[in-house]
């Protein structure tokens, strides 16, 4: 998943405004949140995307990237903290970029690390792929989701036309992947009703976007708080289109079977998505800090205690990563030891 | 506007629940108040639909009929706050239909006939139509959403393949009514922009109906909590596509003008707008309280004071009906005479 798509916000002629700040830190937010909750969760399935090419097919591959990964999360946290506090907005907001980037590659590569390393178990049976894979298809929902909300989070004059064009360009081609993953999906059904539906959903989202992209040209050409809000009315029912599309491709019918583990795989599973789901939520209030910084200080207010709000936010995230890696490398002992207690997972 | 489609909800065999009353009752205060927010307004203009070739085009007629329904609604809301003392829940869901088409007609007819006492005043300019009717095009908007909510709201016992039969028809045919009233609006147009917007609009929404309408009719097939919730998931992008259509031909630059009123006048179009708005809040009162007596039943809690508050508002429906006709007879002294006070109209 790529987060650099908010940076072309950047291009705007007008100075980088707190409002903008506190966008990007909604967007890494909304985009963390909602990896987290597809990829750290109860089922244990391999996750297929472009960041694991470098972790290779090993569980042994994947711990050292992640633990290289906490490594310059640390260090990229303790960076960010000193900016917000020189109030740097634009350096905190291509921090906050490739915070987001790390942490979406640290938990696709943690999920993975744990489906590995819970296969390794006696007793515990592989996924299998179904003919949708969840993960692709609702990250190109969220992209497109993105898209749209900047056409309402934004205030105009930050929307410049190469903005808008990425926009464009990014609903355009987030739907041609869309359109290919359910395209695939719809052809292995030999059933009649599910292969149609297929065709009729994606004939939904490309007349919604079509509508859409009309308005989002009519915007470029007539930029006004009207053109802008028709735009957001037409981002409705692409939004919806997509959902549905999604909701449908994510039905259990199309999504195979998540690893049949024992017990003890269970544990070693649970451990190291526990580890890096508290990892996640600590990179999550750092960022709600920066945003509730950001926005006091457009309202003028002085923000109380930032250094040390700050400082222990950081060593917290600095913490929770190291843990994470001990627990990686202590994964034969997993099943033994469970240094997060025993929480229920979801 | 027709309200008689949720009768078709008592074809299913099964018997007439509380539930359903509670349904009944939402509908129609959706509806109700839906017709009032969009006629009972600050704007002056003339009400084109059905039930106004009773009224003719005189303000005279408006009046005889608006006074004859008044009285016609004061009868029923006596006779409904029997029903309900009598726990006759089928013959009373029957009867809020009733008041809901009355009601309905009430204000439309009350609307038109402000418009007409008030261009009867000396300065008056008539309003001046344009490519789109928005009171038209909101009320086939409205009757696609019920359509759609009735799939949310009813348990699924109840969606009968009859019921689902008349969704998918009515559906239909409110889309083809707005096709048919937002293709002339495009057509009127030469600007490029706005016929191509139509055009792509009304195709989104075609789309997004043949994807809802074929999981209809698989929720036909195969009855389950799976199919209707997948019917549920696909009638929100129809529900957001006419939304952005009817959004979009309502714009201030399709709606031509509404009369343009100086003080006198004004007041004039004010107290008859006002006194319809009485009556129709005093019907939503009662229809709330049926809704509430049906919730407290369905729950085993005996309803407290039944029989007075079921009178009181009875008696409230009657006396601001009779308010209303005294407006209307009062028509010519209206510019001097205000008996609502100068509450601000929005």
């Amino acid at each position: 998943m790529d987060c650099n798509q908010w940076e072309r916000s950047q291009d705007s002629p007008i100075a980088y405004r707190q409002s903008r700040l506190v966008y990007v830190c909604d967007s890494c937010k909304t985009k963390i949140q909602h990896v987290a909750d597809l990829l750290l969760c109860y089922d244990a399935r391999p996750v297929d995307t472009r960041s694991l090419s470098t972790c290779g097919e090993s569980f042994e591959k994947c711990r050292d990237t992640i633990i290289a990964r906490t490594k310059g999360l640390a260090i990229l946290v303790h960076e960010l903290q000193y900016l917000v506090r020189l109030s740097k907005d634009e350096e905190v907001g291509r921090g906050l970029i490739e915070l987001c980037n790390l942490v979406v590659a640290l938990v696709e590569c943690s999920s993975h690390a744990g489906y590995l390393a819970a296969l390794e178990m006696p007793g515990s049976k592989p996924a299998q792929p179904g003919s949708v894979e969840r993960y692709k298809v609702s990250v190109l929902q969220q992209e497109i989701e993105q898209h749209c909300s900047t056409l309402r989070a934004l205030p105009l004059p930050d929307l410049s036309p190469s903005l808008l064009s990425g926009i464009a360009q990014g609903v355009s081609s987030n739907l041609k992947g869309l359109s290919e993953l359910c395209g695939l999906a719809g052809e292995g059904k030999t059933g009649g009703f599910a292969r149609d539906q297929f065709k009729l959903s994606l004939k939904g989202t490309a007349c919604c976007a079509s509508a859409f992209l009309a308005c989002v040209k009519e915007l470029r050409a007539l930029p006004s708080e009207e053109t802008r809000s028709r735009c957001v009315v037409f981002s409705s029912p692409l939004v919806q289109s997509v959902r549905a599309l999604v909701g449908f491709a994510t039905e259990a019918q199309f999504l195979g079977r998540p690893a049949q583990l024992p017990p003890d795989a269970r544990s070693v599973h649970s451990n190291i998505v526990e580890g890096a789901r508290n990892a996640v939520s600590c990179c999550l209030l750092f960022v709600q800090w920066i945003r509730d910084v950001a926005l006091l200080v457009d309202s003028g207010t002085k923000a109380p205690n930032v250094k040390d709000q700050l400082k222990s936010l950081a060593c917290a995230v600095s913490d929770r990563c190291d843990l994470l890696s001990q627990v990686l490398r202590d994964s034969d002992s997993l099943n033994f030891l469970n240094p997060w207690g025993s929480y229920p997972l979801n």
